[in-house]
């Protein structure tokens, strides 16, 4: 991946509060700046997120009726989202009632990480250490074996 | 629920090393303190959870190629082999590889959390999260809608 570095970001209805969480994310952060920039935008409700994700020409939406992948074909869609926009990408985190139908007809492609249902700061560190994952399995390191 | 006090015990190959950890794990052991008592047993090697699972009576093993639930039917599935297993239930997390076949014969039951792959540390927390919203579930709070 030399010195490319992607971007991402991750949209989500919620406030971070935890500490432990802040810490978690943080830390899967720092791994990944050399190759990958993470914005959060977390938002306060459905309407804020509409109006940011107009100017999002493609993003992911994580919903419980989306695909169920391993880590691998994750990654792998992962990587082939990044190319297609130009090593940019973005994804939705819905609320427990999933995204909005109006975000939901926008998004590229639903995915879901579980068919349990996580709270909303579990599922941002689930999404981002999975990012983590899909680069490492990229590039074909021993974390992901 | 009343007084009655559920005991559920963890197998797990590996340390918690990392603070965030400790302090997820901690929020949700507070959170459940009144109505269960969680029990750790962080091995080092297979040998060594065979060893101490020969002692264990019924346990569900969270493996690969397990069953994936929806968060209330996991719910369902803990509270019988609660039920079963006179209010003790013990849970034994798999390495990257899964669990080992001769634990894996013995299990009453193989689920699986995600059809992703997580770190060690990352199921321990997904796997409290989900019990806890277990009880909740049980008890028909808001928590899980």
């Amino acid at each position: 991946m030399g010195s490319l570095v992607y971007q991402i970001k991750i949209f989500t209805i919620g406030k971070t509060k935890e500490q432990w969480l802040e810490e978690a994310l943080e830390e899967y952060t720092q791994r990944l700046k050399s190759v990958l920039r993470i914005e959060w935008h977390l938002v306060k409700d459905d309407a804020q997120l509409l109006r940011l994700l107009e100017k999002e020409k493609s993003f992911i939406g994580l919903d419980p009726q989306g695909v169920l992948l391993e880590s691998v074909a994750f990654s792998k869609e992962l990587f082939r989202r990044l190319a297609e926009g130009g090593s940019r990408l973005s994804f939705v985190i819905g609320g427990s009632d999933g995204i909005p139908p109006s975000i939901k007809a926008r998004a590229r492609k639903l995915l879901s990480l579980s068919t349990l249902t996580f709270t909303h700061q579990l599922t941002r560190l689930v999404l981002l250490e999975q990012i983590y994952r899909a680069f490492e399995i990229e590039k074909g390191s021993a974390y992901h074996k």
